[in-house]
């Protein structure tokens, strides 16, 4: 994603605010974004790409558009990098590092140990450590973040938001695999679920938008960006999730497989693959991109549909049978569903595919208006028929906020 | 399965019926039954077992009890003994080879050619040859018991029934991987599906017993044996099973995995399983057996569950859930369903798992009586409440007899 496609809401924050700094670590970049807390309000936001490589720093905020390219060449370089940039004296936005209340950071796994955020401490590190295993790209590298981020803001409290964190509610039922139970116990082989952050954000939202509460509401929210997962809140807990050991299973996604025959696997490794391979195939070279031979951009496929092109079509054909599928699974599990959540890049923007999901719905209670569909755009909007059972939500998601959100409550309890 | 557990319905037949021979023949194993037809009643059946080993031959019918010890080197051997068994002076039941009109042939794999039963000529012949490589394990014992039965039986028209061919109804959104488009192309990796000619079987008996016809009714088919499978069926049409590229995928089955995440492969590979070693593992050592840590069978596990094994209930649990996760998305899929069928061994005799897994389905309109399920046990019979939007029925399975109305439809076709 290309920087000038952000779009910020930038305010100035009054005196009083709590500044939640949010880090988002990558293995080659860094995210940041400044939260006043509690008016939610983003102040600005950042991020340092190439780390290793090249080096580039981007900032918006009120104060004004800051970049810079220089070598950045690790992670602490781009830590450093990014605090000369909250502070610079021109566009910076941020008057010293003493302002900032508290660091929210991105966790991708937190295994079986975290249901919920935490504050940062030694037993902490050691196990998003001892998960690397089992998030060998992600975990080393939102570590790192950390670690950097406590030697240059000592002092400030330090907060892990974990990606799975959100579904450690699912039942055994829902986290086990059919598999020998030592996978699971010597292993750790279970479904973990990820976008957890983000589920619960905008199941959290759609509580609200729609007035109800979470004790007794049940949700599915469908966050479809390049990866997607699906996931079925009862009484605002995670009962059960798409994506599974990694986020490899479940939906189809922009450039993942999703659920397939297991045994495809092996017939492909007797044809001459390599597990290397087949692991790339499955993760980069599968799902929209791989099917429509086209592209995994919703939009170039919708356009080549329209064309004619009968791949793309069978792509977003697919893509939407399977989203039904899930549907239709989680709401016989959840005995009553009141809201129906879309968010991420195609659930928000994709106004054809989200009417391609519902159609043909109507059976369990899902009633799209198709017309509010189309007006409601990318908006947070609710976009069902007004006696449609179930409640059709758009919901842009912000893991950023529920990141500063949790911080916030977490370093500052409210009195 | 012993042979003592056969429950065979055999009557004599009138001279004027048509006598259909079905083989069902295994690498290991040839399996026969005789059906008079139109009467569509069994009038004996046998199997020859341990071919290439010790050899035993075992019969059952109106004539007596049949059984031999001897070599039975090869499946030549087998349908030797075979025939033999079925003129046998004493105990055979049928007065000579001349009395058969057909022989109907299960064949697992009919790739993506047959949509139907055919009668098979040399074209056949070679079509099932070109899908051992996708039923290694089975295609070429099929193969071999239509060859040694067309020299045994010359001149008797032979067909072939094919376990994917129900199946081929299923549209691209069903049957397509997110995999790239290659891999159907040139590998022909797909959804096939399978247990076909069972799925057809019990959707046609329910329909029948539940006085409906079948273009304007929709079937939800569970078939709960050891393999498992399950089937979404469009006024009579299959348009969803859950069975893949091979029949490891899908439902938590006996010893079977079905669904797993993808990414667990690479991760065990890594770790040192041999490609080997994980196909094993998830064919035969995995699914109640493996996450049990019990057995594969169902009787045990609930006996084990009822003294507090946690993991038996854990394995019960899961199993049902997944069967109604895959309801759900057939549900959904099926925008209205009439009618949810239970065959198969679990199927048709675990009265309590069935109970399990209609337990909660109420909000799709699947609605239990407890009761009648308990009372009804094994039988043919209704077993929803009277104002259960969906009929739920137990039909006991009977591939044997639809291969051989298949068989007589195409042998003997009505004037």
């Amino acid at each position: 994603m290309r920087y000038s496609q952000y779009i910020v809401l930038v305010v100035r924050h009054r005196a009083e605010s709590d500044l939640i700094l949010v880090i988002n670590c990558g293995s080659s970049s860094l995210k940041y974004e400044v939260y006043a807390m509690p008016e939610r309000t983003s102040v600005g936001r950042g991020q340092v790409e190439r780390i290793g490589a090249g080096g580039v720093i981007l900032q918006e905020s009120v104060s004004g558009q800051y970049r810079r390219e220089r070598p950045v060449p690790d992670h602490e370089a781009a830590v450093r990098a990014m605090v000369e940039a909250l502070v610079d004296e021109k566009d910076g936005f941020v008057d010293s590092l003493e302002a900032i209340t508290g660091v929210g950071h991105r966790v991708v796994h937190g295994g079986e140990r975290y249901a919920q955020s935490v504050i940062i401490d030694d037993s902490v590190l050691q196990a998003i450590e001892e998960n690397i295993e089992l998030a060998p790209l992600h975990n080393p590298a939102n570590l790192t973040g950390i670690r950097e981020a406590m030697r240059a803001l000592p002092g400030v409290p330090q907060v892990a938001v974990f990606d799975t964190a959100f579904h450690q509610t699912l039942t055994p039922a829902a986290y086990l695999y059919g598999l020998p139970r030592e996978l699971y116990e010597k292993h750790r082989i279970r479904r973990y679920g990820f976008h957890g952050t983000s589920h619960r954000y905008v199941a959290n939202e759609a509580v609200r938008f729609m007035k109800r509460s979470p004790e007794n509401t049940n949700v599915i929210s469908c966050h479809l960006g390049n990866g997607a997962s699906i996931t079925a809140i009862r009484n605002g807990v995670s009962v059960d999730t798409s994506m599974g050991f990694t986020p490899l299973e479940g939906l189809m996604m922009g450039t993942r497989s999703g659920d397939i025959d297991p045994a495809i696997i092996f017939y492909l490794l007797e044809r001459g693959y390599t597990a290397g391979q087949l692991n790339d195939m499955l993760n980069r070279q599968s799902g929209l991109l791989g099917l429509s031979g086209v592209s995994n951009d919703l939009r170039d496929l919708e356009e080549a549909a329209e064309r004619g092109d009968r791949n793309a079509l069978d792509a977003l054909e697919v893509y939407a049978y399977r989203i039904r599928k899930y549907i239709g699974g989680y709401a016989a599990n959840l005995v009553k569903v009141d809201i129906l959540v879309f968010t991420g890049g195609i659930g928000q923007h994709g106004t054809r595919m989200r009417e391609r999901i519902c159609n043909r719905l109507e059976n369990i209670g899902i009633v799209m208006d198709y017309r509010k569909n189309l007006e409601n755009g990318p908006r947070r909007g609710l976009i069902s028929r007004d006696y449609s059972p179930v409640d059709i939500v758009v919901i842009p998601t912000n893991e950023e906020l529920q990141i500063a959100i949790d911080s916030h409550r977490l370093v500052k309890p409210a009195q």
